[in-house]
């Protein structure tokens, strides 16, 4: 086994037992970016002297947290205060923050190592298409917004990523990418330092390779009560089963990966049982984007007003209002919204998690489309923590996540359910290109 | 009459004309600043040379709209690319980002100049309280915690300032200093590059001297529709007058400055009715804090990792989310408010706005107290947008603000009214020390 195979939560452990350096984990890593990068092309930045730097520094230091000494790659709308961060904007071109996100001030007041920056589409959501490949199909998109976050996790050049999440540009990106994906409750890790779209709907996201690895983060963030997992026995878990009101555009084999998923969990003695939404949730997608739409109207003002030449006609159509939103529009689609995360919190009583997909299907081949959010936009309004689960297939042989669902501030409760379910539909034979 | 004693409207209007230059202007709110900073202390960083360049550079210019040459405060918890940016924490005391904040961007590059930065609580929540003096009385507070961004706009050392608001901060201070002071919709001003609190109610705030001057910066923001006003006849105006479940908590002449507000709009041909709100409202106050300090367990945890010992208790308190926060109260708290905000929206059907205090009441005496922030929370946590409008007094002769509430969304309809309603409330006559 090759060093960068490690878990984030393996190598921790190895650190911890001393039997693993930063410098040595981190090269490992950058060995693997130095192979793969110009085929995956995942990163938009890295600094392999700065990391080595930060990696011995880490080897010399007590440690600090199980985080300390395991690098971590940033998406290029996360601010970092000693890498460039360009959005995938012309704009950007060579723009250098001098402060560090939250969410990167916090990792790296833990002693994580921070190894490069990550693409991504324009500002998280349009115009410009970043060059990251699937790597399972180089041919096929790895999803998106998040994209070189969850291809990098995917091709081992680093054992956790954050990215971002608004409509769906974490969980599909791990779906697509065949890795863990999680995105918390709204405002659980602060997005200050984040490019700013949506107050209603930013959140960070995170992945990694095992829920493991996402409990680091979480822990790190504090966003749990217990160091350690609990995961209840499987015989125990009691699943909602949601197709939503969306079935019929789950493409064929999506929808056979949720029942073969079903399928294996009640063979392994979970109980599931079939949770529907109301009409209320008929149009809960399409308010989700009146909703990211108004965030545009003032989120890209400074680059609409101070380079206007450089800005993507997408962001200035989202300045202009193009959808035409009224007052009145604002607030049926945020009130709606609201009444439905009151109906599906009500609805999860006596359920410990609810299981859905995390994508329509497979990842689409072209590097000119990230696939569709449509199974992520109601669970990103509702404001709701999912955690992306791989271990299932479509036709291509490409992967499909498993998007289990909790209610808004259950965070740690779905990171436990999800270690249990994992055991159960993720049963791959890890094979590395 | 001196420069400096004219609104950003009236200086808009001279500059256009050519009867003005922003040199002339800005030169005259530095010799006010220079005068009577030593006594009200608004400011944590002036720069005059900085300044009168970039106001020479303004008058070079092409007018790039109605704002260019309008000296700004911003409160110092707003990032500035060119002045420190501190938040009142020794953590900062030598920090200068290198990046506007979005709501500063957009002003500059509609040729403001950006003036210096206002004076603030701690991180605009707690700690360290400002040196800020109320004008009207150097031994009162001017509210907070934009109190530098109030006080500095009532004292004649600028005609604009931009505040924040998670509690009352903006509303507040408006009413303590007898300006004007505005909250928008939640998300209709990008809060990105501000300190962040709370994704649910941080709000950028503000400042000026008229309705005319708040409209200056909502027509910046793209908050209006219209370039100029269409205030209603007052005989057409249908005021709801709310009392809220928390009248008792107003103190005598707050009680009383409200009633002589309808008194005064009645007898000008408006037609008032009350607004009560049911017993769903009784705890919004509680859910309010709820919200706001469960947002600091994530806000503060850069500093409580990276600068534990500078960091002061009250945030560490917050970090270790010392109400006891549940996921259970979470959600109860912000279910609630959404009902809440659906009644309220509900019950302002065929009402032109609502009239409420912004205050309990007059600037309490003394520099270690901002004042109660109890009118301030419920609409804060409802995301509706709010204008405090000077005009009425205390037992000692203190301003105390009108607080006028509409709808999310409508701003500009609240804008307009609160045009109306200023010329029927607010006549005093200006005298400046």
């Amino acid at each position: 086994m090759k060093l960068w195979q490690l878990s984030a939560a393996q190598a921790s452990q190895a650190m911890a037992q001393g039997t693993l350096t930063s410098a040595q984990y981190t090269g490992a890593c950058l060995e693997r970016i130095a192979e793969h990068e110009p085929l995956v092309r995942a990163w938009a930045h890295v600094d392999p002297e700065l990391a080595m730097a930060q990696a011995r520094r880490c080897d010399l230091e007590l440690r600090r947290s199980a985080i300390h000494g395991i690098p971590i790659g940033f998406k290029d709308v996360i601010r970092t205060r000693d890498l460039p961060t360009r959005h995938n904007s012309p704009i950007y071109a060579n723009h250098q923050p001098n402060e560090d996100a939250s969410c990167v001030a916090t990792l790296r007041a833990l002693g994580a190592v921070i190894l490069g920056k990550t693409e991504t589409l324009e500002f998280a959501c349009g115009g410009n298409f970043p060059p990251t490949r699937n790597p399972h199909d180089l041919g096929r998109t790895p999803g998106g917004s998040s994209s070189g976050s969850g291809a990098a996790v995917a091709d081992g050049m680093v054992p956790l990523t954050l990215g971002t999440q608004t409509g769906g540009s974490t969980i599909r990106p791990a779906s697509f990418c065949g890795v863990f994906g999680m995105k918390p409750t709204l405002g659980r890790i602060a997005t200050e330092g984040m490019k700013s779209y949506s107050v209603h709907l930013d959140t960070i996201g995170l992945f990694g390779r095992s829920v493991a690895d996402l409990r680091l983060l979480a822990n790190a963030y504090r966003m749990t009560e217990k160091p350690d997992a609990s995961p209840p026995p499987v015989r125990r878990l009691r699943i909602g089963l949601c197709r939503t009101r969306l079935w019929d555009q789950a493409e064929p084999d999506g929808q056979a990966a949720l029942e073969a998923a079903a399928t294996l969990l009640r063979a392994a003695g979970a109980t599931l049982s079939e949770l529907t939404q109301s009409a209320q949730f008929e149009d809960i997608n399409r308010y989700q984007d009146e909703i990211m739409q108004d965030g545009g109207r003032s989120a890209f003002l400074p680059e609409y007003y101070a380079s206007n030449a450089l800005l993507h006609e997408d962001f200035k159509a989202k300045v202009h209002n193009h959808l035409g939103l009224t007052p009145e529009m604002m607030r049926k689609a945020l009130d709606t919204v609201a009444l439905c995360r009151i109906e599906f919190e009500q609805a999860m009583d006596g359920l410990d998690a609810v299981l859905t997909l995390s994508a329509p299907g497979e990842a689409p081949p072209g590097l000119h489309t990230q696939g569709m959010a449509t199974f992520n936009r109601l669970w990103t309004a509702l404001q709701v923590p999912c955690i992306s689960i791989p271990g299932m297939t479509g036709a291509n042989g490409m992967p499909i996540g498993m998007q289990l669902v909790h209610r808004r501030y259950d965070d740690e409760r779905l990171l436990d359910v999800a270690q249990t379910v994992a055991t159960v539909i993720d049963t791959r034979e890890r094979v590395w290109n």
